[in-house]
């Protein structure tokens, strides 16, 4: 039996509720700080952007949290996802590891992203909200929230870093076909993107300014809510079900992960898949390793300091305790444009901190190199993101090799690549490069961290 | 209840066999002429371009062909492929009509052509055959055979229409990406290539253009063989996995379809779909109505006239009895690439021939415009060409509203359209025509049609 496995789910399995995994965590998170006061923010000082239930999740210590019927009614349009054991690839590495992967491509956006997307659009909608701001870096993203304001009859407005918005026009198609209105941001639309243009008429952007826009759009219109897709406590929650699906379908293997491997940009994907498997090691005392995989370009964990931080450029966000690399860090030039993130969610920075997980950082010619055997084995093709996960999953399965031992590896597969189709071509063409960040530009955006009393 | 409902099938429900409509038509099949003497090619004419068990199979009487288990490991990987009870289109197009929809798209290469690509990547390996050479336009067939061709070990060579080449290098990339070779056709490394460039050395290339490369190529080196993506009676026995899973999991509704609806452009994504349920039409004496549905700038079924023709342009193929244009018709430009064929299946031509189908042409705007409802209700994307299979789904479920009948419809989704939003961004923009071929031009590929004293 050389051949590899797909282990399905019927739709009536789609979780019921997701898990929080603070409720097992040995210590409670840090608390979200008021920019201004530097008090931890309440309900009231979050209801201008997001909908009570969503604040309500961001803080809740329940285990479970009831997934809505309409909700799961969306997820049967793509859900559960696939879980497979690639033996094709176990083959072509000639290792004895078992190797196991997620695939969420399936989705109609092609990622994990909608996942969230479609609760966060249900709760908008169940509370009066006609409109959402977001911001959106290579699209991926976006057009996931575009996906789900279609559904639920919401009007979509994404501000889409200028530099992804005339190289990459696909994913900004695919929002026009879902309905959503789609900018180039820095745009004239927002005091945050006018002093922008004001100083350099050419700015690029960045995700943090596209954050800045969204957020200001949302804070200053009654009628309009922010959505954000990844980092903050519910965004993870939604994501579980990832998780939570992959446990089930282990059960049919007989298999238990050794080790648990997601990308990491803000977080989701990665807790999206490793939150249920932590939970449990923190219950049962397994020794699972969980390690979440980040580009050498943009190392915020490995990289980072542990600190307060603004989530966005025109520092309008509640600051957050998190790894962070300066939120005025800009990392070089490289294609996962989901892992180009300067902080990471507070909930995978505690995590790390707590020794519960590991991280790395790896390169993106040799994540395109195991992306490339990867569809050579399986067929499927990884976004540039997911090669990152790949990629350690390779790395992992070739030191059993060396030792000698099996041990089972399971990654998540966030997203399909057939809208990242010029970074491969690039990568065939020798174009890309192992760029590394600057030193010096980090030690000056860490320098400018803000200055928080409770630390 | 308002939400859509995929029915799935576990893995072992793939099915064993493939199914073969010649054994349950009227009539037998015309047979196919040499070119040269314009009697019925035997299997060794076929031999330097076919393995002997696919010869056998474009022949063969029998109605079930057993699939080999190495093509349903690797069918694994995406099959079962879902139905889908639109349920959200049925109400945003407030029809009584009960619409579903089977989904090929969830194959790694985005469509239904793997289901042959594979099959035929393990026939020609198991002749012990290494290379293969073929076609493609916009890309789709090309990226299904370098998929199946990196599964089995073959070296693939892809000869692309040069427009497609230089426009749409995304497919190219995939191809790539899979290990295949793919050149700019016509090229300098065929007799038919030259001579076309000798004529035109800016010559954009046309599919039939491309066939002349693809088989001068296999039919002059022992060690490469010819694969084909459409057409071929071969071809569409491999596609039929999609209905033959259809049956099945329409048993799991209670529905069974009035109207099967697929489009066609050489005819095999709407063969595979709709034989076994022409097959029952026949043995069970039911009304089904079956449309195949073609562009109206490309109008081979409804324009065009049934006699035998070449399959290509410098007339190196066999001659085949079919719904033709002439060989040497050249549609106008429009986006549904995979459609832009001058011929159509024999197996197709016949079924029209004999009233078991009907034909429909409908233009592309309309078809994008019903891609984009369709995408907003489903989430699902479809491909350009598989827009026009859900454009005459509409105008059905419609006609149901009109008349106040519910009637149940069922096409095929045969691919998803995340290579394609160059096209969508096009029609956003305003920027597509309908398009009308031109009549003095059909009429002189018309006259062109070889003499065949048979006819």
């Amino acid at each position: 039996m050389n051949d590899s496995v797909k282990y399905t789910l019927p739709e009536d399995r789609i979780p019921r509720a997701w898990y929080n995994i603070v409720a097992d965590l040995p210590t409670p998170p840090e608390p979200v700080l008021h920019p201004g006061t530097k008090q931890p923010v309440g309900p009231d000082d979050l209801a201008p952007l997001f909908p009570m239930a969503l604040i309500g999740q961001e803080v809740t210590t329940d285990r479970e949290v009831e997934i809505p019927g309409p909700v799961r009614d969306v997820y049967k349009l793509w859900r559960p996802s696939p879980l497979v054991r690639a033996r094709r690839l176990e083959k072509a590495l000639d290792t004895p590891a078992r190797i196991y992967f997620k695939y969420e491509g399936v989705s109609p956006a092609g990622s994990h992203k909608p996942n969230t997307a479609v609760a966060q659009a249900f709760y908008n909608k169940e509370a009066g909200v006609s409109k959402l701001s977001t911001e959106t870096g290579a699209g991926q993203w976006g057009s996931s929230l575009a996906f789900a304001g279609a559904l639920f009859g919401l009007e979509v407005k994404v501000y889409m870093v200028r530099v992804s918005f005339d190289q990459k026009p696909y994913r900004r198609a695919l929002m026009n076909v879902y309905g959503a209105t789609c900018v180039p941001s820095p745009s004239t639309e927002t005091n945050a993107g006018r002093s922008i243009l004001e100083k350099d008429p050419d700015s690029p952007g960045s995700l943090g300014i596209a954050i800045s826009e969204a957020v200001e759009v949302a804070a200053t219109n009654p009628d309009i809510n922010y959505s954000l897709g990844s980092v903050l406590n519910h965004v993870l929650l939604h994501q579980t079900v990832i998780g939570i699906e992959a446990l089930e379908q282990l059960d049919q293997t007989g298999d238990y992960p050794d080790i648990v491997i997601g990308c990491a940009g803000g977080g989701s994907n990665f807790a999206g898949l490793a939150f249920p498997f932590i939970g449990k090691k923190i219950k049962e005392n397994l020794p699972t390793r969980v390690i979440a995989v980040e580009p050498a370009a943009c190392p915020t964990l490995t990289r980072g300091v542990y600190a307060y931080d603004f989530g966005d450029t025109a520092m309008l966000t509640p600051l957050v305790k998190m790894h962070t690399l300066g939120a005025g860090f800009i990392p070089p030039g490289f294609h996962a444009g989901g892992l180009r993130y300067h902080g990471m969610s507070s909930l995978v920075s505690q995590l790390k901190e707590t020794g519960l997980i590991e991280a790395a950082a790896v390169h993106q010619i040799g994540c395109f190199e195991a992306g490339v055997a990867f569809a050579r084995a399986e067929g499927i093709l990884p976004a540039p993101e997911s090669t990152h996960a790949v990629r350690v999953a390779f790395e992992e399965a070739l030191k059993c090799k060396e030792e000698g031992v099996s041990r089972t590896i399971l990654f998540n597969l966030s997203g399909h690549g057939h809208f990242d189709m010029g970074a491969y071509d690039d990568y065939f063409a020798g174009k890309l490069e192992d760029r590394d960040y600057d030193e010096a530009a980090l030690a000056a955006s860490l320098a400018a961290l803000p200055q928080v009393a409770a630390e």
